[in-house]
């Protein structure tokens, strides 16, 4: 299934452009950066095993060149059936989907797809650790904010509920994540407080 | 990073061959549908969540059309630094790799990457819950191999040890993994013998 055309040039170049050329966000890295890092550290530290998934991708054309790699000609992207990041800490499955917005006042909920809360509910059900991370960019804040907070807030949207996440709700039902040097997102600190 | 040509060639046509045209295997089906069927199945009867992660790609150049989607226009094959497939049992980390081999007598150990070993042994250190499902496509039997089985056999081979695991390995030391209708690699139903 792919998105429509503007949603995936978004979607596509939001990812790719950040990890080019850093935004205006916290620390002038994006958030992505910052969680690669972050998970890079728990992997050495031997503290968790998260990585993020591959952009899922429908591939229709493959070349073989002659002593060379074989090259893709045409693909196309697919719409995540999950969140972005997924793995194990202390043997308890985490997952988790990370966001940067440059808006000050709220999160857009347009963000986030109707099958990625599905998928949380899902992990829920199966005593799994779900949440979300969200980077106000410009303020330089990433919050945590639990997947049963976001269910209710997505719940109301869709019975004609605001189609935001004021940033008020982040601050006081989310749980602002410590910058680190050595995990520039140290949400495993968080959940350490919070859950496990 | 990039595979040599030779084996990334041989390891996307394998994949792809596979779920186009089903080989001589177990019912006619390859591993990969059967086990994706199967997780389909798990997650329809909210047994448990476990998805194969995307094949990862090195995107180079897309093509953004006029009014239709993006094209992707050239990229290449990564080398994947993780397992195929994990996700949550039962509040459980599970995570595994799937491999089939036509060969009767033994499966080539050439299957497995060194950082795919790496990774599990990481997983094990978190107390995930790691394993290999091997199918002997030719025999039609799909074995349960714990990760620490494939540890042991996998550091004596790097001390000089044979370069494959035995079939009668499987048999003695492995869990013949039950085909179902409605799970066609049950391996679930080993898991809550052997663990959970």
């Amino acid at each position: 299934m792919n998105y429509p055309n503007g949603k995936k040039r978004a979607a596509y170049q939001s990812k790719q452009t950040r990890s080019l050329q850093p935004e205006f966000s916290n620390r002038g890295m994006s958030l992505e950066e910052d969680i690669n890092q972050t998970n890079e550290a728990y992997l050495a530290a031997g503290k968790a095993v998260i990585h993020k998934k591959p952009t899922p991708v429908q591939i229709v054309k493959v070349d073989y060149p002659k002593r060379s790699a074989a090259v893709i000609k045409e693909a196309y992207f697919r719409q995540a059936s999950t969140t972005d990041y997924n793995g194990v800490y202390k043997g308890t499955y985490v997952d988790f989907e990370a966001k940067e917005t440059k808006n000050k006042t709220s999160f857009p909920l347009s963000n986030i797809h109707e099958h990625q809360i599905e998928h949380m509910k899902q992990v829920m059900q199966q005593n799994g650790l779900c949440f979300m991370i969200v980077r106000f960019s410009t303020l330089g804040e990433t919050f945590f904010l639990h997947a049963e907070k976001l269910f209710s807030i997505w719940d109301r949207q869709t019975k004609g509920g605001r189609k935001s996440i004021p940033y008020e709700v982040f601050k006081e039902e989310g749980i602002l994540i410590p910058f680190r040097y050595h995990a520039r997102v140290d949400y495993l600190s968080v959940l350490d407080d919070y859950h496990l």
